[in-house]
């Protein structure tokens, strides 16, 4: 496919492992990449282990162009990943004034106070640029190549969309997908041949179940709307000449 | 806490980081854990790429007591997580005989043909133990300390029951959660310092909204019971002192 750039996404978070929440993040990420046309190629999920975050972001933000995070920015104990992050770029952590001063601001009329606690949230590794949170005042940033984000959804999303802005659009890819009611293996070699045949075109097959039998939805991707066109005639051709339907 | 065996999950699927599907994977295997007292310590998703299968599988086998992965292991040309596998522990890839007439068995009065691309789905590196797949045949396996599994979750949940015979039993780690209408920042100090006060004990703090006010889930996790009953006095103790309210 023309070249776009890669994603990846560090999901910090014990609740996660400990099966107490369900991540619904990494979803909404993976549509919004999509969409930009940036590609997706990991995700970790590690817990709030210094150490283990640290290793993480040196990794994926040397791996690959883009590296978001998600979760541990909040002023609890467990929220270590702003003194990982800066670690894993050897840089100071510092408070950002323009976050000290949203927070002062956000506190200003409330009954809660802005303490130590809180004001650990306008702490950035040195020379990051602060992504707003309109929500709730305590902000994201970006350091290097990585956006640091909320692990609370409503918030994370929000923060999202800020940092487009940082991000290079690249080629959407496209897709197209056929539903039959063939079982996998008995096209696999055939879509597989026709997978081969075409450069920069991605054919998945997915098996699902409908009316008590198996089916497969054969997805075709590609940036190349006119390689689909002509890939998908030919999956179309495989299947009826297999004696498959295609579902409508 | 005391020694629990640790776990890592690796999701092989190009459509997980697509958002085509969501993954429901990962928290069904974090539940199952928590259950055994088996540590659930990473997940990594990565795209249908031979070299970043076999660095993944690596990694996580060396790292951690068991590796389990999902998806991959059907019959169409995207499906390389055996041989991924495989090339990780330098073997070589064979059909294991039981799985051959597990699959005849099945494919023997059904209309469905049981061709090559079938076939395909008997290999596995060499040495493996065969994980049974009830509903479909096509069977996971275990090799070294990595359990191969199927991408879908109710194929991937009945071989998991199956996999539990090879994983040793932990300690299980119990939790206490205490939800109040304090705000996260009020409380995050002193929470600190409980959290400090006892080995082996994990206090999370995770932020909800309750009528329309943020509100906090304040959760003690150890394998000590004991410790999470003192741990819980303190906590209660904190959030009255703080003027909040415990809900019910």
């Amino acid at each position: 496919m023309k070249q776009n750039k890669q994603a990846s996404l560090l999901i910090i978070g014990n609740e996660i492992l400990s099966g107490r929440t369900v991540d619904k993040n990494l979803n909404f990420i993976a549509v919004k990449l999509a969409q930009i046309g940036v590609d997706f190629a990991e995700v970790r999920v590690v817990r709030d282990i210094h150490s283990e975050i640290v290793e993480a972001v040196q990794q994926l933000s040397s791996k690959y162009d883009y590296l978001f995070t998600t979760g541990g920015i909040g002023p609890t104990h467990d929220d270590i990943t702003t003194e990982s992050v800066a670690q894993a770029f050897d840089l100071p952590v510092v408070f950002h004034k323009d976050a000290v001063a949203a927070l002062q601001e956000y506190y200003k009329d409330r009954q809660d106070d802005l303490n130590d606690a809180r004001l650990k949230m306008a702490q950035v590794p040195e020379g990051a640029v602060l992504i707003k949170n309109p929500l709730t005042a305590a902000p994201g940033y970006k350091i290097n190549n990585v956006f640091v984000l909320a692990g609370i959804p409503k918030i994370m999303q929000v923060m999202f969309e800020s940092c487009l802005q940082y991000v290079k659009v690249g080629y959407q890819v496209k897709s197209s997908t056929i539903e039959c009611n063939l079982v996998e293996g008995d096209i696999a070699e055939k879509l597989g041949e026709i997978d081969a045949k075409y450069e920069n075109l991605d054919i998945g097959s997915y098996p699902f179940i409908k009316d008590s039998r198996y089916a497969v939805s054969l997805v075709i991707r590609s940036t190349d709307e006119d390689k689909i066109l002509a890939a998908e005639a030919d999956v179309r051709e495989l299947v009826l000449s297999l004696g498959g339907k295609i579902f409508a």
